[in-house]
């Protein structure tokens, strides 16, 4: 087999079998095939797509290229979610401890924030002290005590997917749904679960803009779940303005905390809660929808979600009595008032404007090897539809380095529209494949 | 700038700019942009294809990444042909020596063979002692003296293409059309020539089996090089049938010679005659194609085409003797005759089974590290529509490793077919583009 045959049957449109994928996933790991042809395979991939079968084919190889953790000891079911994420979008601290504080497992392996948008390590790590680079040993065992445990990435967790990630990212390839989906999966497929529900963002802050093509990368990675033996579900979420009011890593923490006292924003309470449930139907714990949204709210009512969440953080080092006393989290030393000079209703927040304001600030990364500084981001007072009036502060924006500050005050003020009336509502939940 | 843009603005089939092209070329010469960068570009441009300003554009970046030469102190004008390659292609060694001697400068850079096709430094390299490495200064003396020269690729030509040539080859994007056309124009462009006639080949034999394919490729390098103000024409010419009747590299040189005593395979005669026409009608060394016809015809009938190629032979360490004794080029072992098993006329003759029978012989390259025997091949002894009798013999191997004769010989005897009536002929020149 010679990996230019490959590249040419693809470019050809051809579809490549599974001792072809294999071979050549296997042989990229390895080093035996360059850079070179695994870039120029996954232009060909981009244009000419791939089968369902393929992209299993994919998956399966690239999950294989590593390590694959095995969980069957605990007494109980493994379920993660993925989110695809956007701005805002911080339920993953939110929905593992109530999770977990219901009898599911939670082995959740995530990543940083790029461009516009955040990420679930960065947040993490903006509570003094916690380490979100534990070894696949002290995973287990913070998974074992906590029902939890949120990391980053392993060296020894699907190395092809990395390799090649890295690549894609600087070749043009990134936005092909059967790479991205295949991505996605190989590596949550390598945490030994039993189950997945997926949160596929739309809208102007997601990485899939139009509905249609989140609903195809949703069907797409279920069916690959499902092709390996999972049970997976996904929610298409919309991502049309910021999730909850706070966008920045150490403001988010509080606002997780606050929503596991109950105090939370709805539509961010709402989606973490239906997350939640989805696990405990996915995981067997709860047979029934509404019994499973049920139990995950009593267990938010009862401070269960936030004991397992103080739980978690201790066994990973950081300070649990940000929970207790969320002024121990970084803080910014300004803060700026973002103020509406007109009587009306917020007509539009433009999401990636807000998220790269963020990013201005320094919550979130230019490129990947941007230090991002916890303290920092931006509050929403409004969310689309609520009423303003003249000089009612419809943002904050929290800073330290001023010298992008007008560059986001810009992009903050601009993004937020107030109008005569109220647009209609879009819900919060646009599609949920669970067949 | 950066390169991963310009691959993303190809990918989403935006034309690029000049200044893009210029920094893409530059860089990827340099070092600076990596190998994995410039295929996914190229596989990007083999789906999306480049407009002819970007395509020039390419050329011209290309050619300057190296030496371009400066001929123009010689008192005449400076003219080239080039060939995309076939079977028992050999006009370069006919025409070059039949335009010089009616006083037009003829500075070729050729190229190898590789797969069914053969390579012009090869067939060279079959005259004991003929050296095709010289370098630019011995190139530009030779020339100077003969008034041609017939040299292999320099490192100071070209860099940009050469590199992004053998990337290709690996990557699956050999087969776009305009870096087909940039590729071959820049080095052409490079040789310090004032016009240049193009051979493009289509059929069986050849890289563009479909004659709409050839004429595009056709039309794109002569609106290259008349966008680089060189006088610039193309024929399309037939590939069904190998030129001539000898395929492989001493067994051509013969033929060449032969040809230039006037005693040559028909085909063979008229197409060096009308490339070599030409090239005196481009060079303003006649002003009407029927005079310049029946120039080259002069000089083929005195001999001095002949003399000039002895010259050449002499000047480049070969041995000029072979001209009077084609006995002292290099003979294979053995000879094996393909005879027919029927009276008719040949109906057909597979064009690239002959090829590859000659390659398999050792005449060819199967990869580009394949070493060439100089001596064997196949010579037919009919050609499409000639009447055959059965047990007369259609063509004849020259062996000199039998490992792979019955392979050889099964692509030759199946290769040439023997019918009841004689098909319609084709054409040798298809299309004439000089407009």
């Amino acid at each position: 087999m010679r990996a230019v045959d490959i590249i040419l049957r693809k470019r050809d449109g051809l579809p490549l079998t599974t001792a072809e994928i294999d071979y050549f996933v296997e042989a990229y790991t390895r080093g035996d095939i360059p850079d070179y042809q695994a870039s120029a395979l996954a232009m060909a991939v981009f244009f000419k797509g791939m089968t369902p079968e393929e992209t299993l084919a994919l998956t399966e190889s690239m999950m294989r290229s590593g390590e694959i953790l095995d969980l069957s000891d605990l007494p109980g079911p493994k379920v993660d979610k993925h989110s695809t994420g956007g701005v805002g979008d911080k339920t993953s601290m939110i929905l593992a401890p109530l999770a977990a504080a219901c009898g599911v497992y939670v082995p959740m392996i995530s990543g940083r924030g790029l461009g516009h948008t955040g990420g679930t390590l960065d947040k993490l790590e903006s509570i003094p002290g916690f380490r979100v680079g534990l070894s696949l040993k002290e995973f287990r065992t913070v998974l074992e005590k906590a029902g939890l445990c949120l990391i980053g990435q392993t060296p020894e967790i699907a190395p092809a997917d990395r390799r090649l990630y890295a690549l894609r990212d600087v070749t043009g390839t990134v936005e092909s749904q059967p790479l991205i989906a295949a991505s996605i999966m190989s590596k949550k497929m390598a945490e030994g679960i039993d189950a997945l529900i997926l949160d596929v963002k739309t809208g102007d802050g997601a990485f899939m803009r139009e509905r249609e093509d989140a609903l195809n990368l949703a069907r797409a990675m279920v069916r690959i779940g499902r092709g390996m033996g999972r049970r997976v579900a996904a929610l298409v979420t919309d991502m049309n303005q910021p999730l909850g009011r706070s966008v920045g890593n150490a403001l988010e923490i509080a606002e997780c905390i606050d929503t596991l006292k109950g105090r939370g924003p709805k539509d961010l309470e709402s989606l973490s809660v239906e997350l939640a449930a989805r696990m405990l139907l996915l995981g067997g714990v709860e047979d029934r929808l509404e019994k499973a949204r049920a139990r995950i709210r009593a267990a938010l009512q009862k401070g269960s979600g936030l004991r397992r969440f103080q739980e978690v953080i201790e066994l990973q080092g950081g300070d649990p009595g940000v929970c207790d006393d969320p002024g121990r989290l970084p803080r910014a030393r300004t803060t700026v008032a973002v103020r509406s000079d007109q009587d009306g209703r917020v007509a539009r927040i433009a999401c990636r404007q807000i998220g790269l304001a963020a990013m201005l600030l320094g919550a979130g990364r230019e490129t990947v090897d941007s230090r991002v500084d916890p303290a920092v981001g931006v509050v929403l007072h409004k969310k689309v539809g609520d009423p303003v009036v003249e000089q009612e502060p419809l943002a904050t924006l929290h800073v330290n380095d001023e010298r992008r500050l007008s560059q986001a005050l810009e992009l903050v003020s601009d993004g937020i529209q107030v109008g005569a009336s109220a647009p209609q509502a879009t819900a919060l939940i646009r599609d949920v494949l669970d067949p």
